[in-house]
């Protein structure tokens, strides 16, 4: 999920070269500044859902250290991905899941889009099944991104809106999907994975596969596009996340905002 | 799939017991019946679905002995499990899938309930996830059962609707499944492996838990409740076979009855 981090998106100083001198930060430096604002929604005996991507894991870093400092107590948390599971023990954050704690206080995790209903797009990193189940039981639900990912419509990045699918026949769920926003101008690609090779495809956590979906056009309406995909039968689930986010944490070269649906 | 196929169910001649002989068939035997009368909708230069249980098999053995009497030529059958691909195999029957053959001209498959609007139930067998891909791309699907599977309303039967879940946190998901249903009395059980070890849960062909759900009343609105089941990202299909069927053979004491929609 990580972008270019070194990449110089922002100077906070508009003052002269001279003095003092200008702070320029990183898009990695701007998602945890994110980090850190949504960290500060997080009280002493909460359960907590634990995002996953390069955003998230500042978060979840802040964590460790406020835990660490005595200045949170009692937190539970419940990690959406094997990586992040294995973040959390090493910052000593005591862990369980939704079979022990079907009920989350909050959750903090990254987006890979937003709309401006606050409609997300996530699974490029490839988690998103688990993401959904967790992050969609909390009273909470703080999503916290740099300024790149805000779009006007989902798909809008020209990125992918990944759709998790089981193996079996893939090809012919992936020409549905395709026929059903052919309006949309959508083409469908498997998601090979990382390493490269070609007749690999990427396998989820929970053994599936990933069709990315490319949009030339805005989708419409997204519970009826949901719904739609769902209907297939060899759809597991898609990587929009509707009406999820209570709070969405933007920080951008203008500072951070902060907005409560 | 298979209930006591020896018990007696049927009285084909209400005659006196000294002559003519009554004849007397079994459960099984009326799933024969029903199963050759939907071959009678095969002909030459098909593509068929082959579905998977007791009643499915008696089909596909008939079809099968018409290719080899060659009053059946250039039939492309598609497998809806991998215990009916060994079966057709063993018949010489030409099989393919529908990443070749999107669209299919019939299929023919058995079921665990019908209802009177000609819904189904069924995955009791535990193979529904690839029957519902293959069947719902059919231009003609004919539903065969004996008269003991027709219900008032789908879980009239007081057996189990199955609905496919991935295994994390597989708890979580059938109390959302139970908590959905409630109205109805709703109880889910995980379903264990046929060999009685409970603490092995039952593994579907795509690597998935089962999910049994009993009902004490109606469910009402299916649509909806298939839509709402389809939401939790957890679920990956459910044994409901909504709109699907076009043709209901039911064989019973009455005789074979056909029905189109």
């Amino acid at each position: 999920m990580a972008l270019a981090s070194k990449k110089p998106t922002a100077i906070m100083s508009s003052s002269s070269s001279s003095l003092p001198p200008q702070l320029i930060l990183t898009q990695d430096e701007l998602k945890k500044i994110a980090a850190y604002k949504a960290v500060e929604f997080v009280e002493s005996n909460m359960v907590l859902g634990l995002g996953t991507g390069s955003t998230a894991k500042h978060a979840i870093d802040r964590i460790g250290e406020l835990l660490k400092q005595g200045k949170l107590t009692n937190i539970i948390g419940i990690p959406t991905s094997t990586k992040t599971h294995e973040q959390a023990l090493s910052l000593n954050i005591p862990l369980s899941d939704i079979d022990t704690h079907p009920v989350l206080d909050l959750a903090i995790d990254g987006a890979d889009e937003v709309d401006p209903d606050m409609n997300l797009v996530k699974g490029r990193g490839g988690s998103l099944l688990r993401e959904k189940m967790i992050e969609g039981c909390c009273k909470k639900f703080v999503v916290i991104v740099d300024e790149s990912k805000l779009v006007d419509y989902v798909g809008g990045s020209g990125l992918a809106l990944p759709v998790e699918v089981v193996p079996f026949c893939w090809k012919f769920t992936a020409n549905k999907l395709e026929e059903l926003f052919c309006d949309a101008g959508c083409v469908a690609r498997l998601r090979i994975n990382a390493d490269g090779n070609k007749n690999a495809p990427y396998v989820t956590d929970n053994g599936n596969y990933i069709i990315d979906l490319y949009f030339k056009k805005d989708i419409g309406d997204l519970k009826a596009a949901g719904d739609a995909m769902l209907r297939f039968a060899g759809v597991v689930e898609h990587g929009m996340f509707i009406d999820m986010a209570t709070t969405l944490i933007v920080a951008s070269e203008m500072g951070v905002t902060v907005r409560h649906k």
